[in-house]
């Protein structure tokens, strides 16, 4: 997003450039057509032969299908269109652009402010795993062994012993943590990283969703006491919520993952979960596991028993620590952009976004003088200075040839939430014209207001973004009490929430028989008629099971112990 | 640093610890003995199986030799028991614990501050590059080959073609770049990204300062003409010498790279020189490089000629742009430990400390009651709290068990830059005692003054830091215009600016004669006789040269163009 240069003054290095116009404001700006220019040529962005358009050429190619219609084409549009993300060479592995990569930065620096409070403190572990550690944890390895990139050769020699890039860093950390922790006064240990991490093989890439190479924080902690070590569980799987709900705009659901999908070597593991509207699918978004002692034994993490009465000599019992992980990925930006894009593009919510404000000079046209010109551009100016100075992030579009259609559905693909319009009528009446990326319609907004109702709007727009996706979330979670409603009730693009005993098996059970389409039911043709996984053990009971429920699985017969969230899934 | 919990009140999730002391604060400052306990027994850190301490120990080994006997023992005993880094299973790796990894993030937002106002935008791009991208550089991959980690497997499978680890990114991101820009409106494009590299082959790793894997920044920049790219390349280098002058206190020299010891497939490179005085050689700071069009021809990045006439229907000619890269990594923090370090351990300059100050009650002995006991911790909680407020990063500790001496010797090894004592005696005459880390004595400050001078203390201690470093640099910077003079200087652990050709067949010719040492001459027998190479043109030269004057080298006989800064180094 270089427009941020539009309200800035040229750097003393800019190159005057011969053949263009030799007027003040309008040819400075004029090499800002960049936006456009990338805009339009991104339909042949895979063809890297592609023939370069003429400069000038002002035709935008918009998102040229609906998100209703074609989903999977949508996204890909939308987030190479929108400058989010761009392919690259090597599968599954992609270049996040600057406007994907500050959505991150806006993440990390929120989640970071909150960590901090908790005592935690950031480190980094090499990338390289040796594969001796890697086996250490049994379920763990086996959880990862499908996935993990091996390096076998260095400079120009074989290595000896092959090395893992890390799909995560539970064996790499806890070898230090063995010789870190000596005695209960070491607890609790907590450390984040953010890091990359690579997950090798899986069938069908997606960008953010599901990639080879991926950016998260993984947080890795120790603690004296299961209790300890559970309230934190839940501590950053609130925090991890507030990301999505607060940030993002985007609702999820907190519960627990029932033992088929909880993390491979975990106690347990709880997890926020979201739903994609637009396929009727749940995707997980993020999850903070408890790992028992499982890895503390494997590791060696102990302490002597602080709580044993020991006589001179006497050796205390060792105890092993209780441990914690917890990650927040890059997926979380797919999935805001899955939720709150539409058929011109992404709708940025104003928290992340880069720029949350575009001014469009409007009203000029081939009889508007010079000097009219540049009067309503020092306006522009100074409107994108009062908005600045309170701290909102603002470009203007002070682009030549291009028309203000143009530029509004530029801005518009982009994402950038809210509009102003200037131009000399509104210059006249004392008002800026508004234009919500969320929403049809204009407004106004008195000039002289608008240091606080610009960043009340936005405030605005960011909650009636969440509220929108919260109440379509809300509509979609259907209690389902009897087997016979529950494919059709997934197959209108539902996820289901019903009475379950909680096993494995029936849930394998249950994948397979919702697989297919019952008889006689609409179909939506477009939802692959992929089974159902349990998603979650919803935190928020929906209301207490009536004593005798039994299990929604016929087949199954036992009795329910909980509601479990039900759904087909990323 | 958990210290900081010291401050705060132990979280609900806190466990009660049977065995004990029931009473207040002190009880539940026990735990907090794990900064010892973790430095006592860093000693035995590389023995994963050595036994561990009993509970309460309280022995703190320091640092066991002098920086000036054995710099390399030295280094590595104060980056573990400072808890800066530890040692890790795959050899050049590194765990970078949160007392250095916390500098970095102030080094971060440092940069990524000044970098957003010249309109550079952060990004991501992938860790993996195909060997066919990797190869497109001639001078590039020539440079590099040697250094590549090669992932051959993924999941269980070969892969049928092995890809690089990235061991920097020019290859990785000019693809893209040849498809964003089209015209020359597309221009400047301005990307840098936080990421790890990895550079596989070297003889002798040293932590941070030269590893397998390392953190860094990479910027990478198009521009419309060399003028402009030379101003931006000069700008990055100014911001790169405040990091380490203004954050770290490192004074460098800023230069260019003579045309031997610039970067693979750069047009030039400019640099910023460090200086270690503990052993009289020079260490590179960090580079930025104009890479000028030689990507660009490979890359084919290209643009139509704005500045041509052109009739309808005619083509204009392509331009390549001219490109940057500039990267600045986890080197500097070695170099700032080196520098600053000294026998008691780390020195951490005020700015980048993650604590700042430290707290320590003192008068405190069997005599004391319960009641004033308390009363004094909560005075010094009253003083932290004092201190937080101002913005000071402030850690109080309240461990029982350690004597004060103990204490203050922890924490000179840790480095933090400023100590506070505070007995019932500063209590009645209303001042705190202050110990400055970088020099000894003491002095006092008036608690109802505490708000205002301890923030100015803590700018005068980076002050006097800075000062002396950059004295003792300057001090061991010599002029040298006669060969006679060139290796004598050299061996009095200096670094020396002399008349130079610079040309590369008399570097080479420098480098060899001057690895030996002369008859007759006194001879620092630590400083191994490696010889001298360039380390930069200074930006700032000396003097100007005579007319006439000739190359340093005899054997040379040119004329000499620029004075040229030599020296032995890392």
């Amino acid at each position: 997003m270089d427009a941020v240069k539009l309200t800035e003054e040229p750097s003393a290095g800019q190159t005057q450039v011969e053949g263009a116009k030799p007027t003040g404001k309008p040819q400075k700006k004029e090499k800002e057509r960049k936006d456009q220019k990338s805009a339009a040529k991104q339909k042949g962005s895979n063809q890297s032969n592609a023939p370069k358009k003429k400069a000038g050429d002002t035709e935008l190619i918009g998102i040229t299908c609906k998100k209703s219609e074609d989903l999977a084409e949508w996204y890909q549009q939308v987030i190479v269109k929108g400058e989010m993300l761009e392919f690259y060479d090597v599968p599954g592995c992609y270049i996040y652009q600057p406007g994907s990569y500050r959505i991150w930065e806006f993440i990390q620096d929120f989640f970071n402010e909150r960590i901090r409070k908790m005592e935690v403190e950031n480190c980094y572990f090499p990338l390289f795993i040796t594969e001796a550690n890697l086996q250490r944890e049994k379920d763990h390895i086996e959880g990862f062994a499908a996935e993990v990139a091996w390096v076998t050769e260095g400079g120009k020699n074989k290595l000896e012993k092959r090395i893992a890039v890390r799909p995560t860093s539970e064996t790499a950390m806890y070898s230090f943590y063995s010789k870190k922790i000596r005695s209960h006064r070491d607890l609790p240990l907590k450390l984040n990283q953010w890091n990359n991490v690579v997950r090798w093989e899986f069938k069908h890439p997606m960008p953010f969703i599901r990639s080879r190479e991926f950016l998260w924080q993984e947080g890795h902690t120790a603690h004296l006491t299961e209790q300890e070590a559970g309230k934190e569980v839940l501590a950053i799987l609130d925090h991890y919520a507030a990301i999505y709900e607060d940030l993002l705009a985007v609702p999820v659901v907190k519960g627990k993952k029932t033992v088929n999908e909880q993390f491979p070597g975990a106690h347990y593991t709880t997890t926020i979960e979201g739903f994609i509207p637009a396929v009727g699918r749940g995707i997980q978004a993020a999850t903070s596991h408890c790992l028992g002692q499982h890895f503390a034994k494997m590791f060696d993490i102990t302490i002597e028993d602080p709580s044993q009465e020991v006589k001179e000599g006497e050796k205390r019992n060792k105890l092993h620590v209780w441990q914690n992980s917890w990650g927040f990925t890059t997926r979380s930006i797919g999935v805001m952009i899955l939720i709150h894009g539409d058929d011109k593009g992404l709708v940025i919510p104003p928290r992340v976004a880069n720029k949350q404000v575009v001014i469009v000079p409007v009203g000029i046209n081939a009889k508007t003088t010079d000097a009219d010109r540049q009067k309503l551009y020092d306006e522009v100016d100074s409107l994108s200075k009062t908005l600045k100075d309170v701290g909102v992030r603002v470009a203007c579009d002070f682009r030549e040839g291009y028309s203000p259609g143009y530029k509004f559905n530029d801005w518009e693909m982009k994402g950038v939430p809210l509009r102003l319009e200037f131009g000399p009528k509104d210059s006249a009446n004392g008002v800026v014209t508004t234009s919500r990326r969320d929403q049809e319609g204009k407004g106004t907004i008195p000039i002289t207001d608008l240091a606080t109702d610009v960043p009340k709007l936005l405030e605005t727009i960011q909650a009636d973004m969440f509220k929108r996706a919260s109440d379509e979330y809300a509509s979609h979670r259907k209690i389902v009490r009897e087997w016979m409603d529950f494919v059709p009730e997934l197959n209108q693009k539902n996820v289901i929430i019903v009475p379950h005993c909680t096993g494995g098996e029936c849930e394998d059970e249950i994948k397979k028989d919702s697989s297919g389409h019952i008889e006689g039911q609409e179909v939506d043709v477009r939802a692959p008629s992929m089974g159902a996984k349990s998603l979650c053990i919803p935190a928020e009971q929906p209301e207490e099971l009536a004593e005798g429920t039994k299990c929604v699985n016929p087949k199954c017969g036992k009795e329910a112990k909980m509601w479990v969230m039900f759904g087909r899934s990323y």
